[in-house]
């Protein structure tokens, strides 16, 4: 059982900390908008006032906020920490904020994990998300227990600031993919093939991204309810661009996915699943 | 039993025919240049030195050649046919050609199926092609047991010329996927994650088609060797963009990827397996 | 005062024919629809029922065609001429086309020019058109005095094939200079710049394609009157693409402009002057 | 006579600089690397040890920077400005940074222009640049003697931000229509136009921007020495995707061109003249 501090209790937070209480542990917790932790308080969480609050006697420390200005402004926290302590941030950053966070946390005595998850609503209820993790192997082995009640997979690829790394190229593979599938099925209706038989046809089998199967409900029935939305997967295609940009490496399928989702943005879809582009372009 | 014409020994077509004998049929052959055929006769097929010698007596015929005009130059068998035959073309054509060949196989009173495969060398020497067919429903029943002879999948997506209208969508989903993919593991070496670990955590994943697992030895090996050439996957791409000018469907992503692959071809790689690609951007 | 023959009497082609007719010379016409003829024959040209009617006596024929399917339609022309004459393609055809009419020229016994021009209606009516030329030194100096009737230069690129091959360029800048400028536009009216000041700053100055100021009454007004319409220009850049393929060309911007014009077309401005682009990406 | 204060004595600012003391005012100067202001204190300017020493009795400020970042590290002379100063940065900063600096003025009791230039080193020292000025008009009519010390054209396209608002789309359309110029080129080329005719015929017609006609002997003697070199270049097309990011406009021209950019700097181009793009694509 470890005594565990939680910032950010968003749609993904909230679920994941919920199955850390149900894991055993004890969590102190803090968000941005207070009204949003009472489900947790009555589950068991005890609530801080500031990120400080969180600190006090923490053994590790969850962050899994929206943006990285949101994480920059609950950094009181890391003053606050008990000597040496492992600070886990979940939220989808960048690459060298990451690297920036790490120093950060080493300046004040302690230590970092960057692990952002792939998954979304649905898995991080279920504890089906997996970590992408960039830190230390020791760091990893000491959250590993609590990684294993959020989700089913740890994937460590490298030092701090590579698990973001890792989810940026993630993200992007998942929208190029999504993409190419709204251009191809565009064309096959054009060309007269009934969507039912593109659908089945193309989805579940190898040049499809197996991902793609879990979001035919939503092509099927037209309800694009979110749950990754739109808006959040273009923000996260420019962290690809502004990434691409500093390491100097031409990506023209990135830079142009980009564009085609900054498109449906504008048509107003930018509140439905990011699979929602596939009825900006199929019709 | 059936007695089969088949035009077309190439890497796919010779396979494929051996298949076909192996399941018990009696075969007649042609080929452009007739030494190919040697090992076929050897397995037990019978030479024909026209086209229309092929047509002699055969119940069902079969063509698997490398573009349209190959396939035109073999048209000479159409008149020679018993009344009312089937005939299937295997070739990766594109839309209007085979709505033409239906035409021209109506024309002389007979039957029509477009039925290009997914799948390669490895696939046709294994008896597991996919036929992605167009054509009448009772006509890909009569060709259903051969197609069981040579493939593992037949997939019925709508009338004559739609077989090669799916494969067209499904070869630029194939190539865009090597293309998003290439981009996404060169910006993870840029910021400094091991190849290794990028392969082990995207291939198999959500987000990679499932194909690239069959090509992860060829890029661990850095052994190319063409299963699928990438000048043939370049020719597949202009064939999307012909058929999406002709459809009237705007395909950016299309567009882009067959520039892409055009710049791997100038730099030599056509020869190679089309999983060059990836060499040549991640170097 | 040469006797011409003079086949195809559409938008450029009438507009051509009298100028050639106001300059001096006789002039025998042909055109698929007869009725599109009658004002020229008021102006004083004779009227010819076949293709070959045009050739009787011509001491040199110029076509101005809408494409290369209609080129081909005419060309009942060429056994019917006196040996040795000289033909004027001024139709814009692809390259490996008109390298195919030089050679059917020749084995006719005749000499071929391809002579595509810059410039449309206006520029037509009044003799200003730019003649891009491709074809021996000789044969161009022939043509020279009626070139100047229907134009204000004359620009030799090469041989026969290199005039359309130069066109093919052009249009491609045409096109992507129109589709960076309403880019350019659309960006700075989100930042607030007023449209109008956008158009002063930018037509005019050094980064801006001359023919832009042309437009400028159309940005203005919003009426686009097609001078050249937006389907003619979307079918040349296809030819550009077809073009690059064929001559191993990677050609990214020129494959984007080509989806981006096509966008143009599907939401149904076709019809209207390809300037009518910058309406559709700028609102 | 104008007393000036100026900071940032680079490749264009030393050449301003001078053209200003020469029309008879008298500078202050400060450089980050103090070395630079030699040239010009010979000239007749004075040293300032800090930028706050720059802001003593000046009636005016100019600064000339390379990046956002260098205007922020010289703000020290904005609190010791006699009242109500105009403070003009001619630097090519992006339009949320020159808003942010208007207002950074504003709260210290000054006004500001942003007066980003379009032309290089060239025209810098014949006092031919044109200044693109953003803010209130008696601001820049107080300016405008200046600006004619140095430049050749004011245009006022808006409230303050709007100048480098209007760069940042200058600088795309240079971009993109050097892109565009040297696919045009390649293609004719390979079909067999020699580059001579290609040059002749494309520069200073109507679809080139009137510019290139100044790189023409870089195309002609492959002398890329940089009046304005492509690294930066590719960072200006960078902010252009910033700002079409911010502004929510889809933008894939300008995406593609970065693109394309970025791999002429990958191939070691980075500090040769932004035209040497040319060569990258033509050989």
């Amino acid at each position: 059982m470890t005594h565990i501090g939680f910032i950010g209790l968003g749609i993904m937070g909230s679920r994941m900390a919920a199955n850390l209480i149900d894991a055993g542990h004890t969590l102190t917790v803090h968000n941005r908008t207070a009204g949003k932790a009472a489900p947790l308080l009555e589950h068991g969480a005890q609530w801080a006032e500031t990120p400080a609050g969180v600190a006090q006697g923490a053994e590790i420390v969850f962050t899994m906020l929206a943006h990285p200005q949101a994480v920059e402004g609950m950094l009181g926290f890391l003053p606050a920490l008990p000597d040496n302590t492992l600070w886990v941030d979940c939220s989808t950053t960048n690459p060298s904020f990451a690297r920036r966070m790490a120093a950060e946390a080493s300046a004040n005595g302690h230590r970092f994990i960057d692990a952002p998850v792939a998954g979304s609503k649905k898995q991080a209820a279920a504890g089906e998300l997996v970590f992408i993790c960039g830190g230390a192997q020791a760091d990893i082995d000491e959250a590993r227990p609590l990684f294993e009640a959020m989700g089913s997979r740890v994937a460590h690829v490298g030092e701090a600031g590579m698990g973001v790394s890792m989810k940026v190229v993630v993200n992007f593979l998942l929208a190029s993919s999504m993409a190419a599938f709204a251009e191809g099925v565009a064309l096959g209706q054009a060309l007269g093939i009934p969507r039912e038989a593109l659908l089945r046809t193309i989805i579940g089998g190898p040049v499809a991204a197996p991902y793609l199967s879990g979001k035919q409900p939503k092509f099927e029935s037209g309800d694009y309810s979110a749950e990754f939305p739109l808006k959040w997967m273009h923000k996260d295609l420019h962290m690809v661009a502004e990434t691409a940009y500093e390491a100097g490496v031409p990506m023209p399928a990135a830079a142009l996915t980009e564009q085609l989702f900054r498109a449906a943005l504008q048509a107003g879809l930018g509140d439905e699943d990011f699979s929602a582009y596939f009825k900006h372009v199929t019709g």
